[in-house]
């Protein structure tokens, strides 16, 4: 059986998913076989051109003709176009993996993970937080699980780039409050907040502040400027399940930075260290050590790495594509029980990028339901 | 002229203010001659050796007997013995050098400021955030008063150690809101709010989040235990003057750290980051460059650097009291026009210690005055 | 116009040479179009299961009924069978690929380099040092190349594993002087020495220095253990052209150390450091900098980046194998003028191969011819 | 009793030891009493100066006058003035402290040595090998006595400077070949050298390179030039006590470098790493370990440390001269059986440095007798 995939969007993310889907069969010969069936966009021209590019069969301008005729639907567009798309497919009964964050607004995500609650177990759904699936995270999920640093007292979380520190730098719709819900927040935020969710616990309450530096930037090839409605860089500190303490910061007004995006966690026995700009790397300190071992997490049986190079060969950012579209199309597959995170685990996250700005706006700390 | 110095207190901080004096002739032939000429303390036994290794040429038992016969008075005392002895030599006309936080709470801080102010400029006052006079730091705050990092944006200061994680570590002085005023938040973070005041700019409001982990704790040599009634760790979020965002940090539970006080500095043009635990280092970026660079500030003219070592020797954390020393004395000597931080200064960090406990009491942002 | 390109050797190198293949359209797609064409190898099992899962049309197990069918040839096999396919393809006019060192000795290498010189400009040839092809690297080169780090004085390169530390780790091909030619030095070295002559210089004298600390090694499934031929760790000191003074080293009884390729330059204006296991970053000290700028070479005008991803989406080891490919399947398609390193590259640094061993076991300087 | 203490010197060694005698009493006051008492040099005035900052109570211009006068004589004079004052102080009993190398030539180094020994036990010399003094340095050995590293089998060292970078930095004693001996070679080499003969075992043969990259340099304060009789860089290869393969090197062009005295450690069982520009760290790597714990040797059970401050609190270069000088001080007072590194020691680092140049000379391999 060859399951077909239908992906909306064929820019950043496009390539990053269709680059995973073509390692696959060299990678992971255990993974179902997969087809690049049919990519969705509006622009024709541009369409056919990534097509061909992305080694996709065909292409199509409205994704109400593709989701119920492809086995798996990714809705890889801005984040105001997450919520129909998705729910369309689940309706028809098509597995969604989706890009992160869940949605532009807390409603709409609501109704997404309602529709994927009511589509049922048998059809997966993804929200597409990539990091958890970076080796060196998986292992610390492992320690963390397996008791290695104790109970869990501080979570700090943190995303830093610098792409708008220059005011000129134009508009986009990433500076949109109503096509990208959120700024910093949600693009940077969203990842971090998974993470501490995906090792440590629930968001239980938080505090939240959010922070626009430039109010309105210029839009390409015009004269005009047009007004930026989403912060710049936010920060938070939070509780997460079992009391733990957590604080959470991202910018993109960090100059110097990237793509740095570091968490640390602090245990009754132990720590750790995670930063993805060194991501074959992670920095563990268990009980009876004095110091922290920087370990290159590259060894033939740490979390997915056999499928590669031998102890040493580093990978890159985009395998933690292939990781998770393996373990994504395994579950619609029926290969594997379950698969996580799921549009539950995008609602949670968006109900915290929600209470965040809610906390911003009225000055006070906001339980998360 | 020789100065006579008064010292209250004999134990960890009276060794580094005492060692201080000690190694002033030699590396700071411009110093002032100093005397160090009376410890005071209530175990006269503890205080007649302590007298004797820490160079003392005299002891005395109550505070009011030394602090107007001396020519600059050290309080060096717990947080809660702060207000009396300091007001008391001031209103005597004494300098005085009060360890931080400047009180244990505002109203004896803001006693303090007042008798500092009341005494007038011809007698000198120091809140002693040794840090400030880090090499490192010092060469920070110029390139920030140069405009090498630009507008500033983030400042981002934590202070991780980990010696209460162990629920058996007894209970001590520093554990109890009265004597201490506040645990994590006021004996770490009090020196991160000042290097946030002084390289970039007064704190106006914050968001506090306090935690207490363990209780209470075994009280030393008995089977009973005592409360603890401060906090073991604490975050804030704030703005600084200028729009600047601002996070802060600090915990008794972050396992697998000594002494680890780091900030981060992001402005439109650089950015920069300092840690404690590697002190002769500051990491540095600014326009033009690709990346941080990792500069050994030990140069002959980095700040205080001639006075010690050729290039690359580096210095300890000691030598940050031999420079605060000299530039107090010099001040008390009335060879300095000026001396910072001052009461002034220690006051307004203990505001924000203040409000940073009143948001956390009462789930809101709060004004600093 | 499809390239063919036919494979000899299907395990470590045949998996990374497939992937690179496998990944040009996508993200090189100005490269020539190519057909994983034919697999050569001699247990057919295994050699078909590999064509499988590598992408191969067809199997051969004589490359002789392969070099002058294709394109271009791939030569990945051990050392000792190096010379032979490389010389019959370069005979029937083949373009070849050939994996590194160049040969198992230096008179079969000078015959290889023979082969590549008779077949012509229009032949190229390959030896396979991908490290040149890492981002940080050839933005080293440019550095190096533009004057930035002014007049050399210093090359340091060293290449750590550990792979040989446990006695008890089975015999492999890679222990015996007549397959491999020697351990450590070939293996590893090999790869020091090209880049020390792709930065800096040819190596012009060379004093080595080789050790073995294990003599015999168990042979797997079997009860009998064979004799270790090939040296475990070297050292060398050199001269390289201009007067560069160099030191070299690698070992596999390096523990902890799993692929760490290292080297630092110095010259009279500037100095740089790289370190394989974090091949995306470089450290930089220029003219006027006081400490080295870590750099992430991921920026969108650095070497081969936009052809992958944003600014700090990190890559891995196996893209420089994409890069490589890239550069000779140009050159064999006639689209770029040459190729390099080629088989005058690759017998260069067996020159100095043999130079450090005939050094070892005379004890005495040697010119490398 | 009080030990009296002659000083040969009064730069930047007079200054390092003068301080380490003078903080003694407050850290160390388990150590012998110790008088300045007398400093010794040619030029009146500076002598006089020096004296009076540094604490001594008299000067003299002839060290035949002092060194049958005090308790200790240390020889902190260039190299080639370490012979006679040091010979004349063993001949008249009493203890010498010489700094390092221990002379400018092997015969001046053997007639020390021998001068030492007849003078016997109960008159203790030092080379002042200061870094052993580290305690990190201290920390490494009890780690590898104890055999946590296994069988040894890798030394690498290295120390890299800048300060002959500028063809214009003038010419001083240390470039000429008379004075100094050799260049960076004894200078620097000389300290890595011990550190190998300390950690891991004697240097039994060994293969050097020296160069010198500007031949003359300007004379301070006049129109003509010197020239430059000594190694501006060295290299060596070795084999230590027991096979194991070493390597050194040492630069004064390593541009960006200001006193970088790093080694490293390759057991069978662990690794260790070191940086004299963070000395406060030692890297380990034990059995069982997947990667280096960078770990702040600042705890209180850690070598020398209860002497100065709570963990974390780094100390700085200087600290190793005042651990040096309470050993050496409490052998002088018969309070310690032994110490080392003595005149033997420093002989046999200067057979080391002896055997390099013979190497570099004749092209070839030199046991080190």
């Amino acid at each position: 059986m060859t399951l077909s995939v239908g992906v909306l969007g064929y820019r950043f993310m496009g390539k990053a998913h269709a680059n995973a889907l073509a390692r696959l069969p060299m990678f992971f010969p255990e993974a179902p076989e997969v087809e690049r069936s049919v990519l969705v966009g509006r622009d024709e021209d541009a369409l056919a051109d990534a097509a061909d590019r992305l080694g996709f069969e065909r292409t199509a301008t409205d994704w109400r003709d593709v989701v119920d005729e492809v086995d798996a639907f990714y809705n890889l567009g801005p984040n105001h176009v997450h919520a129909e798309p998705s729910i369309g497919a689940l309706e028809a009964g098509t597995p969604v993996l989706c890009e992160k964050p869940l949605a532009n607004d807390l409603e709409s995500a609501e109704r997404m993970a309602a529709a994927a609650e009511k589509a049922g177990d048998g059809v997966p759904t993804a929200t597409a937080f990539n990091y958890r699936f970076v080796p060196a995270i998986q292992y610390a999920k492992n320690l963390i699980d397996a008791g290695e640093l104790g109970e869990i007292r501080h979570f700090r979380g943190r995303y830093l780039q610098d792409w708008l520190v220059d005011p000129e730098e134009p508009w986009s719709w990433r500076n949109d409050a109503e096509m990208a819900g959120s700024g910093a927040l949600g693009d940077l935020g969203a990842h971090t907040l998974d993470l501490a969710r995906f090792l440590v616990g629930d968001v239980e309450r938080v505090s939240g502040h959010c922070r626009t530096f430039v109010d309105e930037r210029p839009v390409e090839d015009s004269d005009e400027t047009r007004e930026v409605t989403v912060d710049d860089a936010y920060s938070a500190q939070a509780e997460l399940a079992g009391g733990v303490m957590a604080t959470f910061e991202a910018s993109r007004f960090a100059t110097g930075h990237k793509n740095d995006h570091a968490i640390e966690v602090h245990g009754s026995k132990g720590s750790l260290k995670f930063s993805l700009e060194r991501l074959n790397e992670l920095e563990v300190l268990r009980e009876g050590d004095r110091g922290y071992q920087t370990i290159l997490v590259t060894d033939e049986d740490d979390p997915y790495v056999e499928h590669w190079w031998p102890p040493g060969h580093v990978i890159g950012w985009e395998h933690t594509f292939v990781h998770e579209n393996y373990e994504f199309l395994s579950a619609v597959a029926g290969e594997s029980e379950d698969y996580q995170p799921d549009f539950a685990d995008g609602l949670a996250v968006q109900r915290a990028l929600a209470a965040i700005q809610e906390s911003d706006e009225h000055g006070e700390w906001v339980e998360v339901e």
